[in-house]
């Protein structure tokens, strides 16, 4: 490949904008399209295109030192944990640094892609043009499409995904109410403190199937993240073993605080990031239950045997992986798993790549740039894939590195530890790529 | 003295509640007179007396653990860190289980207490009596009269005590405000918290003259308190240090946060007891700020030469010690100053005790009951007070263990160390009063 392929691009939240960037970079020619009027995806709180989940209080849970692309970095007067209008603004100002608003076709989103049979992409788009590329980026995001959960019953309150939560009076009056929020991850921890405070006078009531261990934002006035972080020169395992023995110097256990024992060791699956959850449950002022298991009327049964008469539910039950442009014959990701090579090429398909798609720890900034960056060397040629063959092997090498050891739950299917990725995709699989990529031009030289 | 004494309390907050239950357990006749229709004081949210400085939201800053009378253990399914509706309840509970409340006469405080040359006490109460006491018992508590700073210049925007903040929509709409937070003790933290939440749309400052060194409730998952608490086995000045080398590990130093270095040592003063303020200042959603320097209109000038415009100041700024019932020339408090014996005693007043006029770390519960018991031996003639030259004498030595070290501000001269205090009261002073006074009986029968 020494001519640059014409490359589509599905989004322009954080993944479409690096891709897009490192595309630029490398002169390949792109158009990114972009159901909504701006950019920023899940980071443009509000967002017309119905894509975001960002509530009004939203701050990103980890520190701006982690966060920081690595091309573009965080400005220095930043607060230690950026508000969600924070990180837009970091988003617009990188867009607008790297020219990359003039590769966006706005409210022109992506209807349908189907692949050619010999190669390359058709695209239906939002305006109603079908369209030609060579290659197809798919940065869709997989934080929109609410998952809700399958209790028994039929509650017949109001109940809300966390996706469609903004604060305690969008989308619904939720004051004075008796409230049940399930799960415990992020948001339903934020949505727990937020709704459980006694100037709002609720009974919130917080219900967890799998429980999570619970770390703090900060650790001895600093970001707790910027004290701990994997190295890739020691196993992953030694690793987790460590924090698994320290930890708990944190009082990361959630039986401290009343909830289930976790179905998982500490760093198994990604932690709940939160110092006021604690406080709430410790203040009497949310009240701990394990799973639901059965809903009746406004009556909601858990599995310890008691029972209580709600008001509201808000499920903070995550997020499924959906592909709406793609027959789903063609891709798809039933149970939010989809085999993909390094997270990002799906073995066979020479001509796709995924970009964001993981629960990447401590988070996705620094990795979706690390993925646009073997994107783009692959868009030009310089780094090829090795055989389908050799791919489906190295698949299950990843998948039992970096989640192997955790539990079997669509939300912690895709977990990649961040600083172990980089690593491997600078020091071993670019290098790699680039000799695949030089053994293959010399071959067909030799031809 | 073998005649009890005919006694008067005044107050039905946690200071007359536990003298009074004392009284009664020695068989002193008494009579509790209380502003309100209920007891509990400060403790009872909203009390029509508006002696209450609670706010919606408040939780005591003590875990359960150390907050418990010892003569009527708190709850075990109360939570940690009990809610003042939770505090209430106990207060009902230990009241009524004790038979309190037929003493009272609720709807009828002390209007004027006169000293009668002779000894003992004429009083004029609210129903238009005029009666009485052998002995006077003070127990009106020191948290209703708000403080308020003397800064230069005027503000034209709303000012609001904490005294007066309920939540964020009493007394006063605070919501999409641009508010100053004055103040950095346990009520400016929280109303600095509540009112910070993004939900509200607030933009938030707070400033501090003094600062505070900052301890989270929670310690390794448990109740700070806890795991902390000095012993009377050892000088407090050495305790002291050790906690300073100790605590910097638990982020205590608002500098991390922004805010100005502390005018004192690590809890030489009432350390802030907060976990979440530190979030939300390394959140951006606070704003520190030094002390003001002038406020102009609705302009408000800090000392670091910044200044910004606000529409609501919130002044946590504390509370005077008042005594509307006595002549000021007889009794007063001026800079919350009073000469106590023991916190007690007033030398050469031997009619008149004062119950509950500390800053007793960690709480003043157990702290009012110990003072309890040492009244009600002190009434009944067991207990007596060495002469009013040694009185002053230990008040100096005394002043100098618990508040020598401290910085001369009106919110610290009557800071105590409880467990200090208690041991003292238990294993050296009552003894000691004992003594006295079988020695003055002896002499009595002798002459």
């Amino acid at each position: 490949m020494t001519d640059r392929p014409r490359v589509a691009v599905i989004g322009a939240g954080i993944s479409g904008l690096t891709a897009g960037k490192m595309l630029g970079d490398y002169d390949v020619p792109y158009t990114t399209f972009e159901m909504s009027d701006r950019i920023g995806g899940n980071w443009a709180f509000g967002n017309p295109n119905g894509r975001s989940s960002a509530y009004r209080s939203l701050h990103i849970d980890t520190s701006k030192h982690r966060l920081s692309f690595k091309d573009f970095p965080i400005p220095e007067d930043y607060p230690e944990f950026p508000h969600h209008s924070d990180i837009k603004a970091y988003l617009d100002a990188y867009a607008d640094t790297f020219g990359l608003l003039e590769h966006i076709e706005f409210n022109n989103g992506v209807v349908h892609a189907r692949r050619n049979s010999g190669g390359g992409w058709q695209i239906d788009d939002q305006a109603g043009s079908t369209l030609q590329f060579d290659m197809l980026v798919v940065a869709n995001g997989h934080h929109w499409d609410a998952r809700w959960p399958d209790f028994p019953g039929t509650f017949t309150g109001q109940a809300i995904h966390s996706h469609y939560y903004i604060d305690p009076q969008t989308p619904a009056e939720l004051t004075g109410k008796r409230i049940l929020v399930v799960g415990l991850g992020n948001s339903a921890a934020d949505i727990t403190v937020e709704l459980s405070s006694r100037a709002l006078q609720n009974r919130v009531t917080l219900s967890t199937r799998s429980s999570a261990w619970i770390v703090p934002k900060y650790i001895a006035g600093r970001p707790g993240d910027k004290l701990f972080r994997t190295t890739p020169y020691l196993p992953l395992s030694w690793q987790r073993k460590a924090v698994q023995v320290l930890m708990p110097l944190m009082g990361t256990d959630p039986r401290l605080y009343g909830l289930p024992e976790p179905n998982h060791k500490l760093f198994e699956a990604h932690p709940t990031q939160s110092v006021e959850l604690p406080l709430r449950l410790g203040s009497g002022d949310v009240i701990p239950k394990p799973n639901v298991s059965l809903l009746d009327g406004d009556v909601v049964h858990f599995e310890d045997g008691t029972s209580d008469v709600f008001d509201a539910i808000i499920y903070a039950t995550g997020y499924n992986i959906t592909f709406p442009f793609f027959d789903p014959d063609l891709i798809s990701a039933p149970g939010n798993q989809i085999r993909l090579y390094k997270r990002m090429f799906k073995p066979g398909f020479n001509d796709l790549a995924f970009v964001g798609f993981a629960q990447a720890v401590p988070t996705l900034f620094p990795f979706v740039e690390c993925q646009a960056r073997l994107l783009a060397a692959y868009a030009v040629g310089r780094y090829a894939l090795p055989s389908v063959a050799e791919m489906e092997r190295v698949i299950d090498s990843d998948q039992q590195l970096h989640t192997g050891h955790c539990t079997d739950r669509p939300r912690h299917t895709q977990q990649v530890d961040y600083f172990y990725y980089e690593h491997d995709i600078r020091a071993r699989e670019l290098p790699a790529g680039i000799k695949r990529a030089n053994a293959r031009t010399a071959e067909s030289v030799r031809v």
